[in-house]
């Protein structure tokens, strides 16, 4: 049989990890696919590079397109927007099929590759743009194609969950790890894409997309980051048997005339029992609610170079073996669009901490407005300090409210008519909490 | 297009979901796998038994052959191993795919059941036989089919997981716990295939034949069930920092001239930090380690009809799939035989309690003995009392010893010479313990 050949596009830790890979494994690599897999190119910015030994240096070229317009599959591992959106769009109108790891360039664009690649019938596979090993691409797409889901969330940002979980841990302030993370390689210098949240929006809006047949993209999802979590919030959600962790989710309202995706980054007060509390370090973990399968958790190492490119190597196979098959069926099925859910009706259980002037009165006065605005009060505690105290608060007391599932509209304006309060002196801190 | 025929042999909790799952999700079945999908069948023991409302009646025969021989796909979920043999043997031969969840059947006749499907060019699939809806099968086929597996270990069995979960949170004995989880109906009349470990050997047996290419039956799996667990070894194993877990093993070793696959089922001390050790309940968990993606965790519902029927109807669109596809590249790498691991060659940390006489002497003599045996102490306690202890026990004391990682071979020398020391009355526990 004829081999499958494909060009590789960027030879970065993934790139080269993915080329040794395909050299190491050849054998199980063929028997899996159905014919031989022969890696013809690597398209790289600069040839006089040093590289790992490992790699063959006869195989590198700056030319990207003579190597994609010869090649049945290509993956591409530069990443950024540009050049891969348009050799991307290259390798599908020369019939090729698409292996990437490109979150961002999903997450902007793609709507507009998948619909380029359906009308030239080929794939593309990206089962490395989120979570690196973690199979969630497929564990969507294959594993629950009978089945419905309802809801994904997961942690798909290590830095973030290595900066909380340090915090944790150590009872260190943010900028402090933040800084020790940036030291040990852990944090880019420019943090924001991770701290502020936006590589986990972009990979929720790719298994948004994924998990209920539609279209989200990053502008879709609503994005809180991790900076202003304080060592105080993190040391006052343990005591209440929470740890804090920032939150992806995708969910599937369909409620009391509520109806539309849900889809957010933000940090929550997960319960320590949660199977996404113990979650530690750089590993991503994924949970997926489906009506049937009920909850899986996915759990594995979200980055680094071998897992990414063992999760480009499972691409290869499945997009090389329907190659070999011919296979015609649509990767992906489209229902058209689910409409997004409007933030202000999203529903949440929160947590609260209210600085007040200790005056008499002032509880009952609290919880009045709360049932006002609709938001019922699960439980509520009393207390002359926080964590977050300074040690002069001017004889401030504290009122930390868990709430029983509340819409966000509704959390809004209670926090607004709070501010308004002569006994309130500030809102200390409020978090979504997560459900058991 | 052609719709894709499916006979369903077996109408229990699973047959049932999964008619249900045929029918509620028929339009994203079809889209999914290319082809509308047609249930022809489902053959009963009994016509007039009581069913789910759901089900269609008129679909219900007692002739399985009349069925069959229409199909494109069977899908089995009768359970044991006649009749349901012949009639995946019957399938097999009129050319249709198998979809099976019969643990049982592929731990004892795998072997002779892909060897004819592979003969007729037609497919067995089985997620549904290991782990319910948890998709591990499809992790280890498809998802690492680029990576090379080095290890898998899980947790299996719900019912054996329940029992330990009990034993642990309450303190209560095995007997008392067994009582309850069989007046509950979460564990059988008769306990045996369960709480003796031959289930969870079963799942074992097809995940190191997935895993590691090659044919793994029943009769390889060495196996050690509960049934001898006391509550005072769970409250050791907790003051030591761990959780005591049935723990299924497959694991390639290749180390100092040991080279083989090693299959075992049996109670293990799992490091309170291993994602296994919070593993509860009726879930199923199974961490895969892989020389690329390293450390994978896949955990969910290991059991019940809706969770295992998901699993079904997952392999359903994959086999449906590739029916429409024409596709023939085969499901599974077989590289032939790697030959099983000498179970003395088997390597682990050990956990060992020694009841003692208390004499002057004793503990170098004990250091010794060991240290002659090969096996290295890498922690040791002595206390006056142990939580199995009798009010009298005649002033022994407890020598409680964590190895390094020793060969079963001497471990089970170290024992054995232990037992002939007049210095010791007798071994009160010995526990494998997992790494980290």
């Amino acid at each position: 049989m004829d081999s499958i050949k494909i060009a590789l596009l960027g030879c970065g830790t993934v790139g080269t990890a993915v080329a040794k890979l395909l050299a190491e494994q050849q054998d199980v690599l063929a028997a899996r696919a159905g014919a031989p897999l022969e890696l013809i190119g690597i398209a790289v910015n600069n040839l006089d590079s040093e590289r790992d030994p490992a790699i063959d240096r006869t195989l590198l070229t700056d030319d990207p397109h003579s190597i994609i317009s010869q090649a049945d599959l290509v993956i591409e591992l530069i990443g950024g927007i540009e050049p891969p959106r348009s050799l991307i769009h290259e390798a599908i109108s020369a019939g090729a099929s698409v292996i990437t790891g490109n979150k961002a360039l999903l997450a902007a664009h793609g709507p507009e590759i998948y619909e380029a690649a359906a009308e030239k019938n080929v794939d593309v596979y990206y089962e490395a743009a989120v979570a690196g090993a973690v199979p969630v691409v497929y564990g969507l797409r294959e594993s629950l194609a009978g089945d419905r889901v309802l809801a994904v969330q997961g942690i798909l940002n290590g830095t973030t969950n290595f900066i909380l979980d340090e915090m944790t841990t150590k009872g260190l302030d943010y900028a402090e790890v933040l800084a020790r993370a940036q030291e040990l390689g852990f944090a880019e210098a420019d943090p924001t894409a991770d701290v502020d949240g936006f590589d986990a929006a972009a990979k929720a809006a790719i298994l948004a997309s994924l998990a209920f047949h539609t279209r989200v993209s990053l502008d879709d999802v609503h994005v809180h980051g991790i900076r202003d979590i304080t060592a105080a919030d993190i040391a006052v959600a343990k005591d209440a048997g929470y740890v804090i962790k920032l939150i992806a989710t995708a969910r599937l309202v369909d409620d009391d005339g509520a109806y539309g995706i849900e889809v957010r980054v933000n940090p929550s007060m997960v319960p320590q029992a949660h199977p996404l509390a113990s979650v530690g370090g750089s590993f991503n973990a994924i949970v997926i609610e489906a009506a049937a399968a009920d909850r899986l958790m996915l759990y594995g190492r979200g980055a680094g170079g071998a897992p990414t490119a063992s999760a480009v190597l499972s691409d290869v196979v499945a997009a090389a073996s329907k190659r070999v098959q011919g296979g015609r069926a649509p990767l992906e099925v489209l229902f058209g669009d689910v409409p997004l859910l409007a933030p202000d009706e999203s529903v949440s259980r929160y947590f609260m901490t209210i600085a007040v002037r200790d005056e008499v009165g002032t509880l009952a006065e609290i919880s009045q407005l709360l049932a006002q605005c609709g938001v019922s009060i699960l439980e509520l505690r009393q207390s002359s300090v926080d964590q977050s105290a300074d040690e002069d608060d001017g004889g401030l007391a504290y009122l930390t409210i868990t709430t029983h599932r509340a819409k966000q509209s509704d959390v809004r304006r209670t926090v607004e008519a709070l501010g308004e309060l002569d006994s309130v002196d500030h809102i200390v801190r409020l978090f979504r909490v997560e459900e058991d």
